[in-house]
């Protein structure tokens, strides 16, 4: 490749500072030192977490200038020394949680939390500390060490995958987050059971495939509950058997859904990142074996709960990445997509370029899309 | 017996309001209905859940006058038709929590929530509801469907258990809530792994028998947290490693056990019932596969939590008398402590008679005692 080892110039959008719009600009993207790789990205998914990030930017000590973008798709353009795991031309999906395969989270089948790219992850950078990409002669940080908004970026080789030659990157690139998150969800950190009754909580991308989830799983009834009704017909074609929107009723949701369900659901799954319907999630679960799975994120919100709940049987907990360890499960996604185990092409409702980025925030914030797919220009 | 079909006049501690002490009155216990076993009451632990009932019961609609105690053992008196599970002589222990082998959770093998005599239990009446106990001629609720407070009572016979004739039932009365309660919430409720470590929060009763369950599951530390360092030498023999007292620090206990233990607890069991214990028992227990179990009960507190543990693994759940199943686990524990796999002893600090029925909540508000034993007269 005629790029290899020389600075490549492309274009990204980057975020100069919390909650104002991204700009497009052209950027300096650095080989990748030892245990690196540079990736041409062909496509990326417009996650909320990078919006949350931008807006929640301003509370958190975080660093800019920064690119967004971890759902990204691409080809390796290089590698750097010591990299076995993929070569030049190969498809990858780079991914913002590592998986070293050395750690102790790693060795250990119940947890996916890979510790050995966290901090650096949280701080867009490198595992030295610094990021690969510049703009204007500043160092801009990459978001969760990935910056799939730009046309091309580098990665640490224990947060890329290598996925079969013949995977659409513009579809398999939301398996980088969204839609594994959420079927993940549903399949390891619930562990829907077969016959079950599951009610899910916000039908973005990240609940509708929570919704798959739990119908692969084998749930004989799928509650979809949204504030917005046109989301009804999309989650009906992921498997959801009812869809109950709170604005319909007078008493509190969680009230409905126990007498839709004789005293609660037995797995509810809050795909929203609000503390209020955390709450509602929780309590919408029965006693006795009822669990409540935390999908959606934020870092600035308070959950306020009884005890009680817990006393009397009930199960709360979380999701990162949906459970899957991530470089040996993505792989198998992709796979899954290919056999029409699981579907992706449903999610995208609209594809933009990347000088539109912006406009693909705009579409998700007013609940207009479910997923839109950047595609870098050839 | 010359008592059989008769009422029986005895002596019963009364609570005639809540937050007053309890007064010892005389009163009248009829015979068992159908399915109901009439006890002759030996002895009965004095639990902080009488207490907290009684306390608690100005703002929770609950009807007085009431007789509480809810962890005795006894004798059967006689029994009403239909009863085939225990005889007159039978030495039985009268359990709060049922189990009728029959109802939905019953039948599952991931709850001991039987939710057949539940709003009876809460109500403090038999399943006809009403209850059996009378005093100057006004009927006496009977704490959790039990009312061990009393010479005599009557319990439905899916709450009772016969236990080995050679029991002592001053000791294993324990076993009818706070022993076992600790006891399973280590194993049943956390299932404590081998070589594990563990954070007990608070060492009255309960929080010992978690320490104990923990030993018993083979956790390879156990760390006994509490603000009264006298506790610490009693925690010691029941398999307690580690020894941390939050006065003695400035920073906040959990920062404490994050740097005692590279990061945090593999499982953390809240013994006190206070929601900001909860909170700390939480944030105490590691991320990526932690557990927090609360162990302690409040119905009036409510818990703010940030929902950033649930998303990076930690899991919070509860007990309710330690996960077992009611009627057929605590003759087995009985059994377990026969043979000197389970202490009791080591839990009865004090002894009184039924008249000191106040004094035995005197010494358990103070801290100065373990369990007191209310052991009837002859």
């Amino acid at each position: 490749m005629g790029t290899k080892g020389q600075v490549i110039r492309c274009k990204a959008a980057v975020a100069w500072e919390a909650g104002k719009p991204l700009t497009i600009e052209e950027v300096e993207v650095a080989p990748p030192k030892a245990h690196e790789v540079r990736i041409k990205i062909v496509a990326t998914g417009v996650c909320h977490s990078d919006l949350t990030f931008l807006n929640e930017g301003k509370d958190r000590a975080r660093t800019f200038p920064m690119i967004l973008g971890h759902e990204g798709a691409g080809i390796v353009e290089s590698i750097g020394p010591g990299v076995t795991k993929c070569s030049p031309g190969d498809k990858v999906i780079p991914l913002f949680l590592s998986q070293c395969g050395e750690c102790e989270p790693c060795l250990r089948p119940d947890t996916n939390l890979c510790n050995k790219n966290w901090g650096f992850g949280i701080q867009g950078v490198m595992r030295d500390g610094t990021s690969r990409i510049s703009c204007k002669g500043k160092e801009v940080r990459q978001f969760m060490s990935v910056a799939s908004f730009s046309e091309y970026t580098v990665v640490p080789d224990i947060s890329v995958t290598k996925i079969q030659e013949d995977a659409p990157l513009e579809n398999v690139c939301l398996l980088a987050c969204g839609v594994s998150t959420g079927y993940g969800a549903a399949l390891n950190s619930a562990k829907v059971r077969p016959g079950s009754t599951c009610a899910v909580f916000g039908l973005g991308a990240v609940g509708l495939a929570t919704v798959m989830g739990c119908k692969a799983a084998g749930a004989s009834r799928i509650i979809a509950v949204d504030v917005n009704k046109d989301k009804f017909p999309k989650a009906k074609v992921f498997g959801a058997t009812d869809f109950v929107n709170p604005k319909d009723h007078d008493k509190p949701i969680e009230q409905v859904l126990a007498e839709m369900t004789n005293g609660g659901v037995d797995f509810s799954l809050e795909c929203v990142g609000k503390a209020g319907v955390m709450s509602s999630a929780l309590e919408s679960c029965c006693t006795a074996w009822g669990t409540c799975v935390i999908v959606g994120y934020t870092e600035t919100q308070e959950l306020s709960v009884s005890p009680m709940h817990f006393l009397l049987g009930r199960t709360l907990k979380g999701t990162y990445f949906g459970g899957w360890k991530s470089v040996e499960s993505v792989p198998r996604l992709v796979s899954d997509y290919m056999n029409k185990k699981l579907l992706l092409d449903e999610f995208v409702t609209h594809t933009l370029p990347l000088e539109k980025v912006n406009e693909a925030f705009d579409l998700m914030t007013s609940g207009k899309s479910i997923r839109t797919v950047i595609k870098m220009a050839e």
